[in-house]
């Protein structure tokens, strides 16, 4: 492992524009499609033509029957009515599909013809079998007058020899794959697709399935960035993650860059992570980096370069700012590669009824996800940072702060790009404080036919937005110091509490740390833990349940590590299991799947506020009835259902 | 060949309400996904969860640092600034990422931390680098206050161990790939693909590539199907194109019923095509058929049954019919087999300038193009039936008549379903005659980097679209024989002309027909076919330009023929072509094309109609000046340029 200062590090290059920036790369590259080649039509979908295509025959190639019927002369019939019909001889042949008619239809006759059969010689209109009789003679009674060319389609009125079928440019699905296949085309010259490189580099990286270090991440990116590259029309070839090794990284950049039209690396662009990766950019072809540091959140690391005709690019590591800068500004030039059409962004908009504060001088994009209001829709920040791989899945689109904006003040309608076009509303939007238990209170949901989507706002901010009727249910565990009682004082006037589950809370601890050992009172634990100065404690967040007891059981205290103050359950156990502190307060659940120690402290009551009278009743009612399934499923999770006695 | 009469066959079953078909097809099967397997994150893009993910680890698994900079103690710094700076010593170890750290930060101490770095036991903040200086001393000067927790991103605040990191029934594309990679999933189990076998059926039907019979047909359903049901989660078996032969048909079937999941036939529904497959569908397993014959246009012909828990379908031969039909009825139980979410149509409102009839007692769908007009969206009806293949393409969606209207009156504001969520309005509308050079223009266009859209509706219709606003251009071939001249009598008061080009018009016939042998002179041909009881023609329909020619040729007779009036000049060709008549009036390169022989008769011009003040001036001259560019391509096509003099 190269071990690195971060104060030996070049500073950034000069941070450009973002339209500089792409300004710079395509005036380098000057990108255009690699070339065509010839597929079958069974591997044409999702590929691009790269020439115009011409009918080599009419379609229909002759003259048809539309209907079941008799192929006849229209003047025949012309006054043929119920109460007088017209009466014709039959000739002697039935014209099925694919029968080629050998006898012509003179005046005062009329032949059999089957939907899609070709119209004999003399005949210039087909009558519906429904609108015929047969005599008791065997001639044909018609009931019915005609115009000449009725029920006729004629050769080439589809499409007719050398007319254009398809135009480069498009796209194949379904409906092309018919057209080609109508006019007897088995193949098509399709664009090229472009071979991306795609290479991870960091020595904190495990490639998934493999256990994981301490200290390291699995690489994501690799992963994300290869199935963008399939979505976008490219195809991604994988060189896996690689530690910050010059010899190692520089052979495989080389070869990659050789064999591939393009190269993505990620990783390796902010300062603490070296310059070596921009080092082997800059020397791999001319005219090589056009801009590393641009003016964009997230994404201001990113590097761009062009080596000989082809684009090289270094992602930022962290996965929310390697996607919205592959998004924003490669994947276009990708496309263009790969003769894909421009990508089409679709948006709407929505009010954001918080305010985001936003760095002057950057194009900040910031992930929301959307939820329903009296007033329309409503965009909520999901504020996880670039370090996040599950916002972009919680999130339904971005909206954009300007470079010139220092903050989007709270209630600003404002125009939202969807991740996907569809935007699925969900049936139960849940906004306030998460626990694992929702999850599967949800999964139960799913098992009704209803969707829901859980924000984590907190509670407090999950009654805020049941009070602006922004979302149906906010999940709240808050002890009112006065009353002794959990969540009901709480309430605003027009809501009421489904009781939800209990979850045990208690001091969390290694359980090789001799100091704790045989300690089964709370209050003994912390007066213990606090007679040693090196006995180091991590708190939680303001405004968190679990800091009031805290708060309680210090009495005033602040021993070393007190303001080390993350925001969950998860986080405590994993600090303390990681050895970054000694001991915490968390739920019993969190606690056993670290392997921790746990000494009962207080059992705290994670019910659900909701609208007294909800929009959505039907729905409640099976969230309500969701939550009496889940019984089994929350004890196994180690929750208690909420009409138990409580536990110590 | 087996010869079957459209007379002899069954009459449909009752005919079915949409609604009803639908209902009791669903009720026959129960709809379910089949099962689940395990797929690697490589081959997942496009497959649907089958299980709700749980998260394994935290994400991220250790608090770290989202900048470059140094863990520090918050309170060590709490009143530092620019001017009363806080000086820390540093401590010796370089925390990059992957480096776990081995020093804690006691207070008036910090450690250097890459971005991702692990936060060191005992800090509980991190001071970005340009926020500091490094003394003469070698200690850490601070200048800026941080708040406990700042830059610190805390294990398991993306998500945290056990909780829901994807629920069942999700899409799996990019984003959700990389969620699994960073949690270090490196596979998931998903909804098997539903096998869906495909069989064509039909007497008349010739495999794309393999050369056209007489009478024949390339069939083009089995690659839509396929094509359709890859891009709805299926996996299409291919079983080809089988002849109306009971034994081969009936062996096929029951292959495919017992080896695949779904059977999707089609052809052979209307009654001209047999009872044969009804016969093999009913007697393939319980219950049989449950709907044959729906009050669907097109698409009235379908026949849906369950066999043993299997469904199996035979769609109408016809493409359009086909497609609708199976997107709107087949497609919905497909992808609840395979487990895809519903699919969502995008729909939005446009004005119908023009009566649309349609037949009492069936839903119709009328496939539409989009057009923009000043008072907003316009919905042309594309009105070539549903043997066309190509009216799918050029349509952008669809409007639905009501089984209880006759006719979708003229100016109708009516919802649009789209066929793909992006509607892209190309830059030029060209409405009214169509011609195969116009396509060598608009491939010049599109070098402009223009795109062009244009409708058949011809001459005058083009001249009604354009005065109101629905198109750009409107080409136009109109002789006015008060004049003698072409196009120009016709124009608006507010419309100008662009030239376009000389189109020559002449007698065809077959080159076999000794009656035409040496004749040199139309007049001369005509008399000569006319002496002939036995010598049929090909009219072209009332309105054309050819029309008027051939009615001055006429002087007022009306041979043998004259009421088979076809719209193009690709139709009369082939009719004479194959023998269904023996002379008609054409333009020479379809004449050339079809091996023909050709009487010169009269040159016609084809010219654009375009408003005086176009809106879309540019995107006008680009056309004018892609006429200029065609020119070589024009006069290979057989068109002479518009400035050349006549030829005879």
């Amino acid at each position: 492992m190269t071990e690195r200062s971060s104060l030996d590090q070049d500073q950034f290059l000069t941070v450009l524009t973002r339209e500089e920036a792409v300004s710079r790369f395509r005036a380098a590259l000057a990108p255009k499609p690699l070339g065509s080649e010839l597929v079958p039509l069974d591997r044409l979908v999702g590929r691009v033509l790269a020439t115009d295509i011409a009918a080599p025959v009419d379609t229909p190639p002759f003259d048809r029957s539309v209907v079941d019927g008799f192929a006849l002369h229209a003047g025949d019939v012309a006054t043929a009515s119920d109460t007088a019909p017209s009466v014709l001889a039959l000739n002697g042949e039935v014209i099925a599909c694919g029968f080629q008619p050998k006898l012509a239809v003179r005046p005062g006759t009329a032949t059999p013809i089957a939907t899609g059969g070709p119209v004999p010689r003399g005949a210039d209109a087909v009558v519906m079998i429904e609108q015929t009789d047969i005599a008791a003679d065997g001639r044909l009674v018609v009931k019915r007058a005609l115009a000449p060319g009725q029920n006729i389609a004629f050769a080439g009125s589809d499409i007719a020899r050398g007319e254009t079928l398809l135009r480069r440019g498009t796209t194949v699905g379904a409906r092309e794959i018919g057209m080609l296949a109508a006019v007897g085309l088995v193949e098509a010259q399709v664009w090229l697709k472009p071979r991306v490189a795609v290479i991870s580099t960091g020595d904190e990286l495990v490639a998934p399935g493999e256990p994981l270090r301490p200290a390291a991440i699995y690489d994501s990116n690799g992963a994300i960035v290869a199935a963008a590259l399939e979505e976008n029309g490219c195809e991604p070839v994988r060189f896996g993650a690689i530690a910050d090794d010059a010899v190692r990284l520089e052979a495989a950049m080389r070869e990659a860059h050789a064999t591939c039209d393009a190269v993505i690396l990620s990783g390796g662009t902010s300062k603490g992570a070296g310059d070596l990766t921009y080092r082997i950019v800059g020397a791999l072809g001319s005219p090589g980096i056009v801009a590393h540091g641009v003016a964009l959140k997230p994404g201001k690391p990113l590097c761009l370069a062009v080596a000989d005709g082809k684009p090289v690019v270094i992602l930022p590591g962290f996965p929310t700012s390697a996607m919205f800068t592959f998004h924003d500004i490669v994947v276009p030039v990708l496309r263009i590669l790969a003769g894909q059409p421009e990508r089409q962004d679709v948006q709407l908009t929505a009010r954001v009824p918080v305010r985001v504060p936003s760095d002057l001088g950057r194009t900040e994009f910031v992930m929301v996800a959307l939820s329903a209001s009296p007033d329309g829709p409503v965009a909520y920040p999901i504020g996880k940072g670039s370090g996040s791989v599950t916002a972009f899945s919680q999130a339904d689109g971005f909206v954009t702060i300007d470079a010139l904006a220092e903050a989007m003040p709270a209630e600003t309608v404002t125009p939202v790009t969807l991740f996907t076009p569809h935007l699925h509303v969900p049936d139960l939007v849940i906004m306030g404080s998460h626990c694992v238990g929702l999850d599967a209170v949800i999964g139960r949901l799913v098992d009704h036919g209803l969707s829901a989507r859980s924000l984590a706002l907190g509670s407090l901010g999950g009654l805020s937005a049941l009070r602006r009727g922004e979302c149906d249910l906010a999940p709240i565990h808050l002890f009112d110091p006065k009353t002794g009682l959990y969540n009901r004082p709480f309430l605003g006037p027009d809501m009421s509490l489904i009781a939800g589950w209990r979850r045990m809370q208690g001091i969390v601890h290694a359980r090789t740390d001799t100091r704790f050992a045989g300690i089964t009172d709370a209050k003994a634990a912390v007066d213990k833990a606090l007679a040693d100065p090196d006995c180091l404690m991590v708190n939680r967040n303001q405004g968190a349940g679990t800091r009031i007891l805290i708060d309680q059981l210090l009495e005033g205290r602040k021993p070393p590590g007190y303001w080390n103050q993350p925001r969950s359950h998860n986080a405590v156990a994993a600090s303390v299991a990681q050895g970054r502190a000694d001991w915490g307060v968390a739920i019993r659940p969190v606690a056993e799947a670290n392997d921790l120690g746990f000494i009962p402290l207080a059992e705290e009551h994670y019910d659900f506020a909701v609208a007294a009278e909800p929009a959505k009743a039907a729905a409640i009612e099976a969230f309500r009835a969701a939550i009496v399934e889940a019984r089994d499923a929350l004890e196994a999770l180690g929750f208690a259902p909420a009409d138990r006695e409580p536990q110590t």
